[in-house]
């Protein structure tokens, strides 16, 4: 059974705050585990890759079968029947038309003293997209990964995805095919990451990587962070419904349920205005998980972790939201944009009734990889900006110099750093003798 | 003595390449003992910072004088030369008028299919920003961090910096007062990260924490990251100067030197196209050394980093500085904005032989907070987007979810998330209930 909570009851701030320290992953410790791999991948490089991957996946391959060939691509694409094709090609068109309006503006103008100011954003020059083998090989999330980086004009992109004993999913490879990569290696776990970060005879290294993975996975991205640049290491998945009493209970149920049905680790909470609509989205959230494929597990994450919280009215609502900071955030009340204007800290908010969170997880527009556990408060989901960087740009003219320079040389000399000074000094001086120059002519 | 290299030497390429992959820090282990401080401060708050403090800085503070009092910074701030507080604000006004063009813009947008999509950037609640002491106490640093936040919207700032022995910098408390930091703690170290990631009975909590510091404030940094954000931890700083012989030698060798004197860990490298004037700043570099008041410091840096690299021309010092992705880039050239559209990866460029990098540490308005260690092939700068985040929105109507939401529930399907699938279908079921009963009326 979930957690009922109520704003009036006299023990809901602590149960509140519980709810909120709740730890709910236990990653199992892997970091010198991972360490040794990423030690062996830089010394050994393609031997170390084919030697785990026989080891972790039971495959055998050659540094000539690392990568899929473009014939065994296209073979596998032919597979995928002619609907998920469409309604992949329809996802891609949407992502990449909500993503083609992140392309950051460059800027440059001249300020009162004549000093040339700017900067411009450039792509990275090569990104790895990870993309986890078996039960959450999700072509959705090569889309969601790939298109911003292909639409920032990262120049190389490519994909690791295990294929373990062999087995590989023809919708990724499709959904890779859609989204720009060049070349998909069929290798996974920390020893793709090190592959990716540092290279080996076959595999070049890339800038940045990205995407979601195991306590391999996300120990060796952090190990290679600083080496490579990397998105955030994701926690488990997370939905918060605030709704009022006219919805119908069923659809509730089955929003709270998509979150839960990802991961036993997953949370989804309701927040709700009326406590009998509360108790009538529980019901139906039961009623529901007596025939749902994944009931094992949306069932263990509704149960452990699943909240119900009733409040006094919808401004309370949005204050618990902040505090929640919730990757996903369901607005089905009557005003949702009125009450997402309430809202600070959410990944996403889906508005109204008719916006379903799945919607965006696959075709809304919006990416789907967002930050959990809490930390909307201070980072954003993924987005064009990650695989681009931004370099500043200034230029001094004599004239802008002569009006800055010497409050520059100010600020070196109290901070004890001559040189900087000096840098400075030494044309400004310059300026000055010319001047001297040509007062007397 | 610098490295000497030529690009027309047989041995160029590897000399290059050890160059790019010189290990320049040897950070102390100090991880287990960050561990154990943060867990202290976890457990007991005010107490354990107290006590460290006492033990690291041999100062004895109580909960009620871990913050300076209003009195105390305002007598500090009286202490200040005015020369030096008039030369800070300029800075401060500089960089804040380059800053406040940074903040990004909200997007609201209605597609073809009636889906109301877009984002919106909110700043986060609360920033800390930590200050070194001692050697690295440095004035503008603070409002290279403060002001971002500030423009961002932060609404409450704050700053940690150690006062050894009570001693503390007036220029550092007045740039924390011009840039709308609320309050100053006197703690450092790993207490004082831990301090604002977790908050004490006296301290509250913060979502980012930036600034710079030793070894252990780094590991703190990387530990408590999670918990809250943070920006990048910085590795020793890097200047690359481009310069023709058309330049003053002596002038390229106090930039050059303007890095060196940071740290002996430090980089400076100059590429030039004529090896006579490669020399010629070596021996002004010599020269300087002899009465540069760092020239411990400086001469270290610059004997076992420095280098002097001759190329055949100018776009082959573009191509070679893409691959070191300069922190500073000094582009002292006739055409350097020409120049500077060769080269992609750098975290400030410097134009033209007006331009000192120092002028950029202090009054040029960019940041001066760069990424090191060859980062800027995939991160920038710190800017007023490292205080925001960014809420993505969207909005289904039942026509637009008609629309789409086939394609959705099918990718669920072949995703096996069920739930997922459902949450779309019971939608679409009751519109075409709807639509049933208007064909039949």
């Amino acid at each position: 059974m979930p957690q009922f909570l109520d704003s009036r009851d006299a023990d809901f701030e602590p149960r509140f705050r519980a709810l909120l320290e709740m730890k709910r992953e236990d990653a199992p410790e892997v970091d010198d585990a991972v360490a040794a791999i990423i030690a062996d991948v830089r010394r050994r490089g393609d031997a170390a890759v084919i030697e785990l991957t026989e080891r972790f996946d039971h495959l055998a391959l050659t540094p000539e079968t690392l990568a899929f060939s473009a014939g065994e691509i296209a073979q596998a694409i032919e597979k995928v029947p002619a609907i998920e094709r469409a309604a992949l090609e329809r996802a891609a068109a949407r992502i990449r038309a909500y993503h083609i309006r992140q392309r950051p503006e460059d800027a440059h103008w001249t300020d009162p003293e004549g000093a040339s100011l700017g900067w411009r954003w450039t792509a990275v020059d090569a990104a790895g997209l990870y993309v986890p083998g078996g039960r959450a090989s999700y072509p959705s999330s090569v889309l969601m990964n790939a298109i911003p980086a292909q639409v920032a004009g990262v120049k190389r992109l490519v994909m690791c995805a295990p294929t373990p004993e062999g087995v590989s999913n023809p919708l990724v490879l499709l959904a890779a095919h859609l989204s720009g990569i060049e070349t998909v290696y069929r290798i996974g776990g920390a020893q793709a990451v090190a592959a990716m970060a540092y290279g080996t005879q076959t595999i070049a290294p890339v800038d940045k990587i990205t995407g979601p993975g195991n306590a391999y996975v996300a120990a060796a991205k952090r190990r290679v962070f600083g080496k490579v640049g990397i998105d955030m290491i994701a926690g488990p998945s997370e939905i918060l419904v605030i709704a009022d009493r006219d919805n119908d209970p069923d659809w509730i149920a089955l929003d709270l349920l998509s979150q839960a049905e990802h991961d036993e680790s997953a949370q989804s909470i309701l927040i709700t205005d009326d406590a009998a609509f509360g108790r009538a989205v529980a019901a139906a959230v039961d009623k529901r998980l007596e025939t749902l494929e994944r009931r094992a597990i949306a069932g263990a994450s509704w149960r452990d972790y699943g909240a119900v919280i009733t409040v006094r009215d919808l401004s309370e609502a949005a204050g618990l939201s902040d505090r929640i900071a919730p990757e996903h955030l369901e607005l089905c009340v009557a005003d949702p944009v009125g009450l997402s204007e309430q809202i600070t800290h959410a990944g996403a908010i889906f508005l109204g009734q008719w916006t379903p969170e799945a919607i965006g997880d696959y075709i809304g527009g919006p990416n789907h990889v967002l930050p959990t556990a809490r930390s909307a408060r201070f980072s954003s989901g993924l987005s064009v900006l990650d695989f681009m960087k931004r370099t500043t740009l200034a230029r001094m003219t004599p004239t802008a110099l002569k009006a800055i320079g010497p409050a520059a040389q100010t600020l070196a000399i109290s901070e004890s750093l001559e040189a900087h000074g000096l840098s400075v000094r030494a044309r400004l001086d310059r300026l000055n003798r010319a001047e001297d120059r040509e007062g007397e002519a």
